[in-house]
């Protein structure tokens, strides 16, 4: 492992109480940086390897958060580039040897670069596939060296174990990868390209009006502090966004959270759902709208007390009945779940600084897993 | 949904207090029964449409348990095969519309053949690649009657919602697919197909031993029904088994059941872990058992009770400071995680008897989900 020598005022908390608090609210800072970064004038800047005309199919890999947001990410490959794509873990990914195309590429994600079984799984791809790209935090780290191709997420240094920042740079990086695919594929032409690119551009700003819903998460600190069993639940691209904040609250808080599918809960989970278990539902307004409350409002015939996570107009519509709802920003089109990472981010950090456990550094975790 | 009119006899319990445990022990018989109808004379009997040479790729989707055994399968169409395979819950599958190549083949797995997304998705797929093919426990239902080719499980009727012979009959055709795939492709010759289909027909009796341990499941359902969280822990085909038998207690028990690949556990779940949380480890002795000990012993150190499956080598060499361990044939080739269903369905079962809960019948849940 890479140490890296960072002055004292790189890492101190900045006025928050913990570095978690101070790298959830960077986020629209380091989200405008990994943009301009990668868009300049208008226009995409990466490398020119990464043309994806020859491309047959994706391969995202990672570990825990990494893994969610190539799980996030294959949503937008296939939906706006219409490019087949697969996710796996990295430590099921290498031992189960899938056979792998050669006109494929994998990316592999990693906040630290130096994930054991995320390395092990670059190592499997590298002679199989056409190209290997790298999309890691650390500039410096095995996995940026290894990859034909590697990204700079460029959150900065986080010291929080459990990932927030990283986490949103790394679906900017990946959002970005999607875009490039589709404009390359001629599945979006200039001006659909433009359109998207806006809804990017305009994630910074979002993402500073989810940052208000701070206290509102905090509000609800009390209630969730008290479960011993919360279900999360999305549709698409919100589905591993529910996983996320599940993992999170996991971390940070040890209450045994777990993320559904929307549309798997009653082939099995429902049987959990009785009034002692919270249920965050995310339920943007996109296509999936209806269906999402439709599994809501299932789970309240059942008792279960839903927090509905939605816009304002999704509240006014489907909020009747639920435990509390959080507002969010209606914009960002296909990229909504980016912002949807913010309140699961401030749900786990509150209800873990409500049970006084220790949010920087969780029991039994380690921030880089060096090790299988 | 087609009601099937049946006589009081064939759905009576058969001295079993419940039809679960009734359903459990027949497993041996209808295996014999589903192998004896695709394997005949040594050789696989299957419809002359199932010819795999010309596939590029197998795409499984199903949901809740079905979607588990499609999770199993793929691990043998890759390892066994050498072809690429993607899984999905079928709810998932239909609205992210991915895009699916016209030489493909894509399986939809389900018990009652009337499941709502499932059928959705094979309505999706149907234009979109070669052949459909229904795997299906109900000959005269709409997935059998839509698919292109209609396999079926032969598991006689499950009469409790929580399916358990269902599932492993699921898995038996899926494996005479993926060997027959293996043939057809000249990844296996004759000889080493036989040896496979060997390991098949050894099944029923492997499968009652594992039977066998019905009374060490029972004696530790008191342990397990004061648990109020449970993680599984397999890894490569067993990862789906875990799942499958965290979502059985879930179910059954309406303990927070919740399964992880190995590898994951690090990368987050581990912060769950302490004495209080039972962790069930599925270690059969193949190539990753090590790995698999090796995420067992770091659960041990943080004070995790585990329960080791494994078989009486492997406990021998691993099961120092386990809680306790259940000791299973070591027979079963790249079939095994078939055989490891038995004790999820019996660990499920006696804790749902120890606690009181309607076994057969589970609270919000319906045998066949026909609505979205």
């Amino acid at each position: 492992v890479a140490r890296i020598d960072v002055g004292a005022t790189a890492i101190d908390k900045a006025g928050h109480r913990h570095f978690m608090a101070k790298e959830i609210a960077e986020q629209p800072r380091v989200l405008e940086d990994v943009l301009s970064h990668y868009i300049k004038d208008g226009r995409i800047v990466l490398p020119e390897a990464l043309d994806f005309r020859e491309v047959d199919r994706i391969t995202l890999v990672g570990c825990g958060t990494a893994s969610l947001a190539g799980q996030v990410a294959r949503y937008w490959f296939e939906q706006i580039a219409g490019l087949p794509c697969e996710t796996d873990i990295a430590s099921e990914f290498r031992y189960r040897e899938p056979p792998l195309s050669d006109k494929s590429w994998a990316i592999f994600v990693s906040q630290s670069g130096e994930t054991a079984d995320t390395l092990a799984a670059l190592h499997y791809a590298a002679p199989r596939v056409a190209r290997t790209i790298g999309v890691v935090n650390v500039g410096t780290s095995a996995i940026a060296r290894e990859a034909d191709v590697a990204l700079p997420t460029l959150a900065g240094i986080e010291v929080c174990v459990a990932s927030s920042k990283a986490f949103t740079c790394q679906l900017a990086v990946l959002a970005i990868l999607a875009l490039k695919a589709a404009h390359d594929r001629g599945r979006l032409d200039d001006a659909a390209l433009g359109r998207h690119l806006d809804d990017l551009r305009a994630m910074p700003a979002l993402m500073s009006q989810a940052l208000a819903l701070s206290d509102d998460c905090a509000a609800l600190a009390g209630w969730l502090s008290e479960a011993s069993d919360v279900i999360y639940l999305g549709r698409g691209a919100l589905f591993p966004v529910a996983l996320e904040g599940a993992l999170k609250l996991k971390e940070l808080s040890y209450i045994h959270a777990e993320g559904y599918a929307s549309g798997e809960l009653k082939h099995g989970p429902i049987a959990l759902i009785d009034r002692n278990v919270p249920i965050v539902v995310l339920a943007p307004r996109d296509a999936l709208f209806d269906k999402t409350v439709s599994n809501m409002q299932e789970v309240m015939a059942r008792h279960g007390q839903v927090l509905l996570i939605s816009d304002a107009e999704g509240i006014a519509s489907a909020g009747s009945g639920t435990h509390a709802s959080l507002a969010m920003p209606s914009e960002g089109g296909v990229f909504q779940a980016m912002l949807y990472a913010v309140p699961m981010q401030y749900l786990a950090y509150h209800t873990a600084v409500a049970k006084g456990t220790d949010v920087d550094q969780p029991r039994n975790l380690a921030k880089s897993v060096t090790v299988e």
